[in-house]
């Protein structure tokens, strides 16, 4: 086929299909209401709540539907697929639910949680190549060599389909929705879902959200073809795809209204936000539709807004680092460079200050060598406080006692 | 009314019509069936989620119950009570709603978010007292001198009535459970619940969690008439209760089966299973009942056992550092404290070895000084690993190499 045509497309009528084929093994995730995010943008806001699948993302719903597709003959053969991430876990599991044998290729450098998933649902993990591009390539040439059938993570008609089965979950929950929101990474979720949504109520809105670090749709669209983006890292790793679908593309074309991009800081508040608030746990990718919403990508008001949030797999070691990165913004953590004359009982009138002003002490490091005058030291402490009125209050007593400090945290 | 003596008491007529009264103004929240501790503990594992009610825990059923009982005249006086968490929570939000005032006394102490949250519901935060004693205490006074009308945390007919209403909930949830598992501070809740489930069906056991740091109903029930135990901190801050109630105690000694203790350290690691694996966030009291499952304190096999998670109002500061411990107990997070001798190149060798072994640097400190020997500096090295199984060809490589080191996290 030559680049640009595309002879058939997913329609709602496979979706449908599909959501028959997969009724019963996936969970009909809640669509909750949030009132968090509905105060802070002027919308009805819904969650769809994909992070509570068994395998902790929506990924389930195109794996299983294509599984499920297949023919005796292909299914025989045994499976392979490439992911470091949901995808993995979805063939994984649906793969071993029915008996069937799975390969699933994984980078060499996938976060050890993820491997140990991958394998606890049962699949073959491999570990191969840098990135996810290199595991791919792995995975065709396997397929090849030992006749195994490959599941693609989304540019594959039964895989789009199956995905598409959330947009028609979701009517059934919020039949009036206005304004949908998903995140894109190759673009599997949003194709099935937009034709869903759109063929059957054209009026619904659907959003598309990208991480700014690799907007390889968005360049796509408006290039009219699909383009390869440089190697880049994100918090949203589930949706770090460097060239979008054959198969994908042109139905975001066909179905998607618009496409936004967040920055990295813009994910990680939303992952916090989610987690205080919403007391759940989304994924970089996951939180994408969500932080679009909170600042303010999606430009609509009084609608009813219903964001997928699309996985929870976070490596907990970066959630807490996105926790404490999240507490220095609040000024719940500080930290602080203080200079400190170098003689008996200066550490002490310090800690006298900050007690004073109820400040604990987590953290201390001491210099004497660098960056500081002679007969000086200087302190590196961490504090726990209580927001940002209390540090200002904090450093004005600070500097109220003459001491010479900078915030370093 | 002399000790020991309660001339009635709570009745499942006083839920069902709590039930009817709260109706529509509170969550009916999810019962979902739990994969991962299901195999764990060998049962069919069901997690009632009531960390998902808008205020994140349970109380608004008491409090909400509680204020629809009270005459006009008493609503129209305004509301008081004393919390360091969730029931202020609870108060402050229905309280707002029905267009009452509300003061809640919280300890100086407590978090910035809690006491954020509380008056973002509406209600007026003061803060008084050391701890929830002198909080109370402070409430009371206030209540008498102002006449405010005060709305116990658990030791009242109408709290523990709207409590119960959890009970009726879950058995249309799950009507065939055999065993429902809650942790018990003050003791509202499971009184509440476990006369709900026991008059309705016998057969089903009720089993209460405490923290071991402050198991005052288990203490209570054993001596046969409240105690009050010394302060104690715990994870657990939710059930952190020195007294049991006198209306509560008679309720448990007639309905709950068994009560268990849990440790801050089983508490911990039940946080941290629910995060990763539920993709749910829990408080230390939240996830008791979950903790009793996990470390085998319930005695039972192939049953339908229903865990409430009663709350997720947790710290994200502590959820941080319960993180951390957990990924150094799985040998994702280590350090070490490596000897190095001290010449030009030594560092260079070291970080060498922990290259070829792909051991991710995250935090440094350098010491000449103190417990090493003289031409020997030390190194402490946090790094991120890849589990247990790495960390120990790491450590074999750096003994093979020379190195002398001791582990100290």
């Amino acid at each position: 086929m030559s680049a640009g045509t595309v002879a058939s497309m997913v329609t709602v009528d496979d979706i449908r299909k599909a959501q028959a084929r997969i009724r019963g093994a996936l969970l009909v995730s809640p669509c909750q209401h949030s009132e968090t995010f509905s105060q802070i943008s002027g919308n009805r806001i819904f969650l769809k709540m994909e992070n509570q699948q068994m395998t902790g993302a929506y990924k389930e719903r195109g794996a299983l539907n294509k599984i499920l597709e297949l023919s005796e003959e292909e299914r025989g053969r045994g499976l392979i697929a490439a992911s470091a991430g949901n995808h993995a876990q979805a063939v994984s599991h649906h793969a071993t639910k029915l008996g069937l044998k799975a390969q699933i290729v994984m980078p060499l450098a996938t976060p050890l949680n993820k491997v140990m998933a991958t394998r606890r649902f049962g699949g073959e993990v491999i570990l191969h190549g840098a990135n996810y591009d290199e595991a791919c390539d792995e995975a065709k040439r396997r397929s090849k060599e030992d006749g195994l059938t490959f599941v693609h993570a989304f540019d594959d008609d039964a895989v789009i389909a199956g995905q598409g089965t959330l947009g028609l979950e979701l009517l059934s929950q919020v039949p009036d929705v206005d304004v949908v929101i998903a995140a894109i990474g190759g673009g599997g979720l949003i194709s099935g879902m937009a034709c869903a949504l759109k063929e059957i109520n054209p009026r619904i809105r659907v959003i598309g959200v990208q991480t700014s670090r690799l907007p390889s749709m968005k360049a796509a669209i408006e290039a009219g073809h699909l383009v390869t983006l440089p190697v880049a890292s994100t918090l949203a790793d589930g949706i770090a795809v460097r060239t979008a679908g054959e198969r994908t593309m042109p139905m975001v074309q066909k179905y998607v209204d618009e496409i936004v991009t967040v920055e990295e800081e813009e994910i990680a508040s939303a992952i916090l936000l989610l987690l205080e608030r919403e007391k759940t746990v989304a994924e970089g990718a996951g939180a994408a539709s969500v932080a679009a919403i909170l600042h303010h990508k999606i430009n609509c008001e009084g609608k009813r807004v219903a964001a997928v949030i699309s996985g929870g797999n976070i490596d907990v070691s970066i959630l807490s680092r996105i926790i404490e990165r999240g507490l220095t913004k609040d000024g719940r953590l500080i930290r602080l460079r203080i200079h400190l004359p170098d003689y008996s009982g200066a550490l002490h009138s310090l800690t006298g200050v900050l007690t004073d002003h109820r400040a604990n002490i987590v953290e201390t490091a001491y210099d004497r060598k660098f960056g500081v005058d002679l007969g000086y030291s200087a302190i590196d402490l961490t504090m726990e406080m209580r927001g940002n009125e209390h540090v200002a209050r904090l450093l004005k007593a600070l500097d109220k006692a003459g001491y010479q400090f900078e915030r370093v945290g």
